[in-house]
């Protein structure tokens, strides 16, 4: 098993072109994790950047990624004294599989927000969350990730929904990798989609997902908080924001998908 | 001075070319807003798509644009059965200057939703409401748009901000345009920054905007809402909840921006 740094590292072979061997690791139900593809086009976007960290990731989700061999794309669109953005796009089979704006700039470790009115999640304890396994008995990425649930609000795995889209776990890569932007990419994806508590069990694919990096982690445990607002049409929204183990709010995601269609 | 309608007019002048004319008075000083170009770009997606609405639209703000001649370019990522994704750039001067990821899909206006957790922002009566001129006696655009603010959030108009990043006003253009995806694309972006509350009274440049059509909305008056998390490193984020007459959220948003350096 290949840890998470080496799952998603990439090797620059041209300018502006890079090749990456995805890892069937960080897959559920044979689906690649849209949060770990994400990893993987920000540091290829990194890796072309004068800057360090990807500090805006807006990306749409065209095909299903598949493991193996990969190629990234990143064509510069406008270069900055303090920030620079690419459009970094996954090819896999000469198709385009995700594509992402993604903008680079450089957060201070060490900065203190100027003004916090998001409070972290009323996370239980570690000792009184759970593990989770979506597909039970099935190797998948929580093979990888170690997902700690609230069980407040995991009603839904005994068919009882709590009626609220929101879904909460403690989270961290099993091979002791620590909390960084590309482990934060994977973090505003890895929840089980909220609409499990509105009772839609089915698959509910991203098509849309924007993250920004809003501070240095630190290391240990990261808390990640997923609601809704509105399901209709279809379509529903999933905003997640992630906590470092100091209480500060180290990334925030909203993500549109296709809702599983009707309540099974 | 022409209407929205025709100030956001998009002509086809080859296989996903378009040309546009930017109208200058959508500009706050100098600059054209945000809202407005992205309702440009929705356009031109949509008039090169198979769907209806502008569902999802993930875009970064490269550069300023100027009022005058500009092109769209329409470049096609995937078109499926029920949405399509393009790739969609005003340029200008030879430059990229907005860059978009746009998925278009059709929404049922008649659609109730399946479920919906979100209030809508407690406005005062219109009557109660006070409109609001960022540069006092320049032209703008609150010439072309109607916006009433919600008084208990003005204090920094006179210097006593709230402490907290929150703006609301209600919303509609001043020619009778009704509401629909386009004006819906300028309502996300025409709150002044929620960070004047926090005392900060200087430029906050959009970097990235990501906004979701929701619902189709109703013909009225337009309640927007903004709120922010956390101004840290720099950066702030800004989400806006947009709401119909009938109380239905038809679209939300978020932008990161960098903020006004100290405050003033």
């Amino acid at each position: 098993m290949v840890g998470f740094g080496a799952a998603t590292e990439v090797r620059r072979v041209g300018e502006g072109r890079f090749e990456t061997v995805l890892d069937g690791g960080y897959a559920i139900a044979g689906a690649l994790n849209g949060g770990y593809l994400l990893a993987v086009l920000a540091r290829a976007a990194v890796a072309a950047s004068p800057h360090t960290h990807p500090v805006s990731t807006a990306a749409t989700f065209l095909r299903v990624a598949a493991a193996g061999p990969a190629e990234v794309i990143v064509e510069p669109r406008k270069e900055g004294r303090t920030t620079a953005t690419s459009l970094v796009t996954l090819v896999q089979d000469g198709r385009p599989t995700v594509d992402a704006l993604i903008t680079t700039g450089t957060l201070d470790a060490g900065d203190e927000p100027a003004w916090s009115g998001a409070e972290p999640p009323g996370m239980p304890p570690l000792e009184r969350c759970a593990p989770f396994r979506p597909v039970p008995g099935a190797r998948d990425f929580t093979d990888r990730l170690d997902l700690r649930f609230d069980p407040a609000l995991m009603g839904w795995v005994d068919g009882r929904p709590s009626g609220r889209p929101e879904v909460r776990a403690w989270l961290r890569l099993r091979d002791g990798y620590a909390p960084d932007p590309y482990s934060l990419a994977l973090a505003v994806d890895a929840l089980p989609p909220v609409t499990l508590n509105l009772g839609r069990n089915g698959w509910a694919p991203t098509v849309e997902l924007t993250w920004h990096m809003r501070a240095v982690p630190a290391p240990g445990w990261l808390a990640v908080h997923g609601t809704g607002r509105l399901l209709a049409g279809g379509w529903f929204d999933e905003d997640v924001e992630v906590w470092d183990s100091t209480g500060c709010l180290v990334a925030q995601s909203r993500q549109l998908a296709r809702a599983p269609r009707t309540p099974e």
